[in-house]
């Protein structure tokens, strides 16, 4: 394997992909921008929400991620002179050319954007972000905001899952392929590494975030070779120098002891692999990593794999490991252990028998845990297609909802309770318990003085008046932190990796029942008492009155 | 609703997405790029086949699509120089200088491209490409074609399936807010184009590929509106000239006569509804299009609507419709339709009775087909998060295979059958019946004689000697045409409205049981005799050895 961590100063480059740009949303928000302009809202003063209503994957908790590409696009935010010239294509004839002056000069300055940490485990129906401003900007950035929280959070989530389930095992991202677009791959890379992974083969993550970029070779480099006579070059100098030495020559060797010793017939291994190991392993001498399921595992690739391995040693090199990609994985990786162990043990070589063993065949969640049960032997997991694409649930299904406007509350009622928002412009409070669990996430009202440590406080069911409890916080933490305001970022933002610690100290603080794979305990969201009443007089308000009489 | 046709003289502009470049591939690319390199083998003629073994979606064709993509990044590979640099940075300090030196003039200059025509169905095991030229070029760029053809068929294959579920309605891509990042959405509207749908909510895929951009409003321009006090200019000017009057005015007219006719009680019709309406219907007069679920749909948003639509008709406008974003959409559809229904016969306003009924609210492929057994009354489908995440199967899992080197056939074997590839350069060729049916896609050896038409041709089961048949077709299509040569684009590509068009009439060709949703029949694909015998040969020639004996 060609373990590969950037240099620290190379430093971390952030362009943004050259897509995110105003245009990048739905139409309906320009058509809006232009209605509330005719109406002479524009400069209403609004207040929005994003938030999900569910968590993802069946599970408990969320980690809210995408905060910094959502501030760096409000830091670009301004149609270009094409963008407006093709909005006036497609908007009716009738629309006023003042209109187009209005959005031409258009920017994020007069914006305010509150957020959660990025990198913070968030719930259901509590704001991520709440963003203030002259109706018709903070009502143009709703879908870019939301696609670029949606999909980051998800992803970010999906790893802290697999992360979970596979405890201190190496995790690895190889999804590029499979996913969703170009940037599905990139994003993915990126979010994934934020919520747990080590490493990902993605060179162009590595470029652009200085994620450790990981690979080894693919079945198509075992095919290439169909045997010895193909080797121009069989010699490796040592690794301490010296005269060059055939390596081949010392494989051979090898393959002899190891076949008596394995009890595999000579036909069995095959010669042509064989050849592609070794020059694999010419290539790159230290951490040598083979995949050894082209032909046959157990009789052949595993075999030739300990043969280039032994041979390295000889030369003072020592290898990484293998990568399984077919098969019992568990069944398989027992079998490997058992080689490395034997070789270790008959030929002294105690690191042999803590070869890395690295599986990477359709991996997903469910597969860990179950292997897991199993007892496999594996050290680090190749994921790809299910942790990118987010099979289990590929959306995250976070909102963009008005709630208030100039001054006053506003509501979206739904006959589906959930759907109901929380209206007004509101804080929240995430209060911890002595041992640093995180007990309740509290919503206020903008205008209620904060909650203090040590004091009863009411934490309320938002909709179901029976559930109530009073909880003594030893700590408080205010979650929504202004990011944006004066059109520049008023703090300073973490690094992609103090994002990933982020993560990590913030899952901490939740219990295990509420992280776990089976049947997790919901976490609490509650709002105040006041919040509470605030919410249904407002639905009271705003209800049909056919419906309530 | 802003219906947008952006105009002819609009040049489509094919601006690549920028993260499309040679280091959005895999880290192991690079590292077998270094060990062919070593080996002497970088020069060796390798033919690669991309393709997959499994519909998506449980059904039983594929659209091919990414074709176009795939060429323009040929067309600029070409690492830069801090490619390079960072290159160096995570290679082991022992790769050799001349490799990057080799890297950095390396082109897709001498790549051969095959590919079916993008827009085609095709089927599992054929390749939808063939790659031929020196190893290492060949081998880099897997990873990038692979991502870029991937979820470009998948999407195209998902609309396709949206667009035969829903007959002739119109289906509209309002994904973006939801997709798997920026990228994913803006590739879902291109991809959910080509496969059938009429347009997006998305602008910048209207400005980039010229696609019918469609929209109304959000609930928050709803909510925006208390009352009648907050509307600052009630005056329209009519259609065909003259003084402008107060729609306000008209509106509160229609409202008395619809409460009456609808015995709708007037408290329970939400006035800042109505207000909103009337606002929005001054900017957008014609083609008026209303969200109508903000607060109740059948007592408020339908009634509003109709009273806003006549005072419209007062002035000369014809209103477009409403859109459905939540509830029982086939109930409320049939409860809209009748509203149109008796106000067009009671007013003798003919179109009336047409008005559009969009819906979308969390729309997939199984609900339009329930829906259609419940008798709806919808129109037009705005589908999101479903379409564009693909959310019944989020990839599809194309491979990239090596089956010949410098002549020499390649095979992959595996446990499970049906990962076994076809090894050698091969051609594929599908035969219709006089009544223009797919009959077969015929996978042939390369050196083999093309089929004849009015010959009998045997078609065989690539891995099941009992099954095979004789077919005489009346027409023969070959499949894989030569588009990549001499580092350029040697055939003529179509536009995307050809493209759209080719899924159209290539979709034409396939029997309806093997489109129908449910329990569809597999389509045929089947190999020449010479290629079976071929195949076999080559499997026993590379299986272990242990496991004939």
């Amino acid at each position: 394997m060609t373990d590969i961590s950037p240099s620290d100063n190379n430093v971390r480059q952030f362009g943004q992909n050259g897509i995110i740009q105003p245009l990048l949303t739905d139409l309906y928000q320009i058509t809006m921008a232009y209605a509330y302009w005719k109406s002479g809202k524009t400069e209403d003063h609004a207040v929005f929400d994003l938030f999900f209503r569910k968590n993802p994957f069946q599970g408990e908790f969320t980690i809210f991620a995408g905060l910094e590409e959502c501030l760096k696009f409000l830091g670009k935010f301004r149609y270009s002179k094409s963008d407006i010239e093709y909005l006036k294509e497609i908007l009716p004839p009738s629309t006023e050319e003042e209109f187009f002056h209005f959005l031409s000069t258009l920017t994020a300055k007069d914006v305010k954007l509150y957020a959660m940490a990025e990198g913070s485990v968030a719930f259901p129906k509590v704001p991520l972000m709440r963003i203030e401003g002259p109706l018709t900007i903070v009502q143009l950035i709703e879908t870019t905001l939301l696609t670029l929280v949606n999909y980051a959070s998800l992803m970010a989530t999906n790893a802290a899952r697999y992360r979970i389930a596979a405890g201190n095992l190496m995790l690895l991202e190889f999804g590029l392929r499979r996913a969703q677009g170009p940037d599905g791959g990139l994003s993915a890379s990126k979010y994934s590494y934020i919520g747990g992974f080590d490493g990902t083969s993605n060179v162009l993550a590595g470029k652009l975030f200085n994620i450790p970029v990981k690979g080894t070779h693919a079945h198509a480099y075992i095919t290439s070779f169909n045997g010895f006579s193909e080797l121009k070059n069989t010699h490796l100098q040592p690794k301490n120098g010296g005269k060059p030495r055939d390596l081949l020559k010392l494989a051979l060797f090898w393959k002899e002891e190891l076949l008596i010793m394995f009890k595999v017939a000579a036909s069995e291994a095959n010669e042509g692999e064989l050849a592609a190991l070794i020059s694999f392993a010419i290539a790159f001498p230290s951490g040598f990593m083979a995949l050894v399921d082209t032909y046959e595992v157990q009789r052949s690739g595993l075999l030739n794999f300990c043969i280039v391995a032994l041979a390295l040693n000889d030369l003072g090199y020592r290898a990484t490991g293998i990568r399984l990609d077919s098969g019992d994985l568990s069944y398989l990786s027992n079998v490997a252990r058992h080689y490395f162990t034997e070789i270790s043990k008959k030929y002294d070589i105690p690191w042999f028998a803590n070869l890395l063993i690295m599986a990477s065949n359709d991996i997903n969640e469910e597969t860990i845990v179950s292997l897991n049960e199993q007892g496999h032997k594996i050290n680090c997991f190749g994921i790809g297609t299910h942790l990118v694409t987010c099979q289990r649930q590929p959306a995250l299904g976070c909102v963009y909802k008005m709630v208030e406007l100039n001054g006053y509350p506003r509501i979206k009622l739904s006959q589906e309770v959930f759907k109901v928002t929380m209206p007004g412009s509101k804080d929240v409070y995430r209060l911890y318990s002595e041992s640093g669990h995180a007990l309740v996430d509290l919503v206020q009202r903008y205008v209620e003085p904060p909650p203090n440590v040590d004091e009863k406080i009411l934490c309320r069911h938002p909709f179901e008046e029976s559930k109530r409890a009073y909880v003594k916080p030893a700590r408080i933490e205010k979650l929504l932190v202004l990011y944006w305001e004066d059109g520049r970022i008023v703090k300073t933002l973490p690094s992609l990796q103090e994002i990933k610690e982020k993560v990590t100290s913030s899952l901490k603080t939740l219990r295990p029942d509420i992280k776990r794979n089976l049947n997790p305990t919901p976490y609490k969201v509650a709002v105040s008492d006041d919040l509470y009443h605030f919410i249904h007089d407002q639905w009271l308000k705003n209800a049909p009155i056919g419906e309530l009489s």
